[in-house]
């Protein structure tokens, strides 16, 4: 079916239900970021593939709301199509345009508005997937930190002191956590589709497919959790309601820092190895990149998967925020301009004879000049990396949030008259979702943005520069938030890298830095050169991380 | 009266009138920052002469809650009476002590919490001054840069629009912009106690006391503007609501803007003569100081006051955030330590023969080294200096808020380990009071927090440290907030400096400043000598500021 005759067939329906409106929410019954492929109801419609948006018809129109990250791609994969791209920030918020057009449930008409992704798709939608039913494994506690009998007796004294009875978790990620229980639900994000209901008394429940949990019903028994089916859950089962478990899985526990190290660890290796190469091989495109970069993480024995799809854009792609090259765009690489590569990967190594195992999540971002760069591809670098610098090495008293720490990455560019719409940095679930809330790093005053930073999130710094059409610059590194010190004004944070890779130094204009941000990037690469040289058994790759970490200070 | 006999008063007439819990705030029906004498309720009953707090009497307690701003004055002013700190943001809050502490209101007994600065003082405060009386007079259009008549013409264009038909205007400073009066009924704020209705329709009302206006009542007249009295008010006249006049207020004309750059450069001249004085004269106290600036300012034909009570701290004195010296704490300032001077004042000056009239308000601080100072006290007051810096030399986008830049105003002294409680900057009115809404630098996630910072707005710039028993530094400038430059990133907005005073050289550490702000020093030093120098006619003087401005950098 084609975007029109998707859109007829709503209209279709709309008409025989007396629907005025239909709204299509990319979320599921679980809030999630990445849907399952059933709940794409939003993209199976528009063809628009961007994480976030909303889509609106009506009888005379077809509207998509989406927000900055996803403006330039969405004008490319809407265009030829019924559908208008509204940006959010910009143009009319979706609720002001519906209620200006009309469109509100009245008393005579409960059902003028419908937000759904559900009916009518599926009715209209044929070959839609049905719900994933993939196996769900445990996470050993020596490698979570903490057994799932230690984190439910938590939320059931939790219950207690709030004097409820019972809460459902929806969330996937807090699920998943909860029960330290693992799926593949979800690509990049190994959950398993449930719900499960925590009560102050005990008698847990999971609101599973049954067949997903077959391998680990005495686990989940020997915890207090029972099973029942996925399609039974209901309200009843003790409303949704704010619990503290998403704050408890933010702040990583010292095995789950443990973990992150060592993922990093390896992720780095994978990706001097890649940076190594794309320095020495011949023509590629952009999809060969990716699939070498994942070839490279798969070497590693405890490779689990992506945490993401791997973004390789050279060129003008690059400014694509989450651009992920298809046969289509795929473009060849040459010797000159700018890549962007952003990825990320999941680990998990059970305990071997001849090693301790770990489980770990990473998400990297580098920009690589292809060729000898031009001033201003120098310089706008450098402004991006001053602001990773400021914020990677910003110390701060216990309370401050994720909207303050946003000037730190911005002020340097700000100064020159750049700016970039995306938020800086996000939490990072520990192999759970790579987008982990509540504490987030990003300009908008909102809720996620003034939970304050506490020791033990992980948490991405990554500003950025865009120039459409040209080139995208973004550097990116994982950071763990970790205690600075004491003092009569306070107790203070600041944060330790967790990432190891290079910044490119070919890119680096070294008159714009002060002597504190030289200083900051000869110190961790001094560390990046530390921990991954010795795992590097290539003699060109072992040359390549020694030219890619030369200090600039002797 | 003592402070226990007046919580006796209020006790008993607690018992009379089956009252609980009596809550004195320090507000009153304007919602001003500094009431006047007849409803500082607060003040007269607890002795603290703070400008924010809440006083709690019960049967079994006396409270104050009061900012962190206030709580080494509220110890000190407290100590000795029953009345006992609260420190908001780490005691109990109000609200919830009162109901923890039982002291709710029920169907039964509706009184049982009273909230009042009007009963029971109306009988039990004997030498109650009563309201002022002071005449109102008319600010010309020449030194106002918009008529009255316009500005009404705008909020009537407002009313249609959002369809109401009258407003009530009780923010004194709103009531004085609006009809460009002012008056002397409050101590530094140039207003007159009165509400202005405006309607739709025309006929716009002033409750004002009848007496106030008798020189002006033709100009009020031929603006459309009639007179009721001041009792008269009433929520009838137009609810108070969310009016568009405070953004309006905040963002300066071009004629406010000359008027602020005249009154700073008179302003300059009165500090650097103050300063030069004090590096030569013998020995003073801190009132001596505070009389001879004003004494400095008041030769200027323009001065028509002090914008706030001068705070003159030596050593100590300074880490008291709102100190203001009293004949029983006035300290010899010695030829050692810091001594930290914030002042400001009103300038009017009508258009004269010899030269054109103007209007502003300033607000400085200056931390001076009275001796040689120590290698800590240049060191904090480098820190102060160099967030000082790098908010006033911050670029930033539209939109981007208080809450966002503050972080600039912080990020030097995080990293060594210092914070401070107060808010880094705060908007200041044209002959207004000089704490003006509704955009404000502060780190608290705020209402006022959250109103983008805009072009034309004068803001001021006051980081500082303070060492309990020791110092404390603060640096203020006031900032107006200019365009910087428009890219396809969006349009960027920047700081010009108003206020022209030296840095205090002496308590520099060159080695802990970036390039740039050793430049941002030296261009900003000789700006002042440009100025400021010109209008020297002393010898001593005109040597000590081009020993103050120096450069750097030759």
């Amino acid at each position: 079916m084609t975007v029109e005759e998707k859109i007829r067939a709503v209209r279709r329906w709309m008409c025989e239900n007396g629907v005025g409106a239909l709204v299509v929410p990319t979320d599921d019954p679980h809030g999630s970021e990445y849907p399952a492929e059933h709940w794409q109801c939003r993209r199976w419609l528009t063809g628009f593939t961007g994480s976030a948006g909303d889509a609106v018809v009506t009888m005379d129109e077809a509207l998509l709301w989406t927000d900055s990250r996803y403006w330039l791609q969405a004008k490319e994969q809407l265009a030829g199509t019924e559908f208008r791209l509204m940006r959010i920030g910009i143009d009319k918020e979706m609720e002001d345009w519906l209620e200006e057009h009309g469109c509100v449930n009245t008393d005579d008409n409960p059902r003028f508005v419908v937000r759904s992704c559900e009916e009518p798709f599926d009715s209209i939608w044929m070959d839609r997937p049905s719900l994933p039913l993939t196996k769900a494994w445990v996470m050993p506690d020596e490698l979570s930190g903490e057994s799932a009998a230690s984190k439910l007796g938590r939320l059931v004294r939790w219950l207690v002191e709030q004097g409820r009875e019972s809460v459902l978790i929806s969330d996937l990620a807090e699920v998943a956590w909860m029960l330290n229980i693992r799926g593949s639900d979800i690509d990049y994000n190994p959950f398993v589709i449930a719900f499960l209901q925590v009560n102050a008394k005990g008698g847990h429940i999971l609101y599973v497919n049954d067949s997903q949990v077959d391998g680990i019903r005495e686990y989940l028994s020997s915890i207090g959790v029972g099973v029942a089916p996925y399609d039974q859950v209901s309200c009843q089962s003790g409303c949704v309601c704010t619990t503290p478990v998403a704050v408890w899985k933010a702040s990583k526990n010292s095995v789950e820092q443990d973990g992150f190290r060592q993922a990093h660890v390896c992720d780095g290796v994978a990706m001097v190895r890649l940076l190594a190469w794309l320095d020495s091989v011949g023509s590629v495109t952009e999809i060969d990149v990716a699939e070498k970069l994942t070839a490279l993480r798969a070497e590693h024995p405890g490779f689990m998967g992506l945490s993401f799809g791997t973004i390789v854009g050279y060129g003008a792609h690059g400014a694509i925020v989450h651009y992920e090259a298809t046969p289509e765009t795929d473009a060849v690489i040459r010797r000159k301009g700018l890549l962007l590569l952003d990825s990320g990967a999941h680990y998990f190594l059970r305990d071997r004879a001849d090693c301790d195992g770990f489980a770990g999540t990473t998400d990297i971002t580098r920009t690589i000049a292809m060729g000898v760069p031009s001033g201003e591809e120098r310089r706008v670098y450098t402004l991006v990396l001053k602001g990773h610098l400021q914020l990677q090495h910003a110390v701060f008293p216990v309370a401050t949030t994720g909207l303050q720490l946003d000037t730190f990455a911005r002020a340097a560019m700000w100064r020159a008259g750049y700016d970039f719409g995306h938020g800086t940095g996000h939490g990072v679930g520990h192999v759970l979702g790579v987008h982990e809330g509540p504490v987030q790093i990003r300009r908008n005053c909102r809720a996620d943005t003034v939970v304050p930073v506490c020791e033990g999130i992980v948490i991405t710094d990554e500003p950025g520069i865009y120039v459409e059409g040209k080139y995208g610059v973004r550097i990116e590194n994982a950071l763990l938030c970790v205690k600075a010190w004491e003092t009569d004004f306070g107790y203070f944070l600041k944060f330790d890298p967790l990432t190891l890779c290079p910044y490119d130094r070919r890119l680096i204009e070294l008159d714009m830095l002060t002597d504190d941000e030289v200083c900051w990037i000869d110190e961790y690469h001094q560390r990046v050169r530390e921990l991954i040289l010795p795992l590097l058994n290539d003699d060109t790759e072992r040359e390549w991380l020694l030219w890619a970490t030369e200090r600039y200070k002797k």
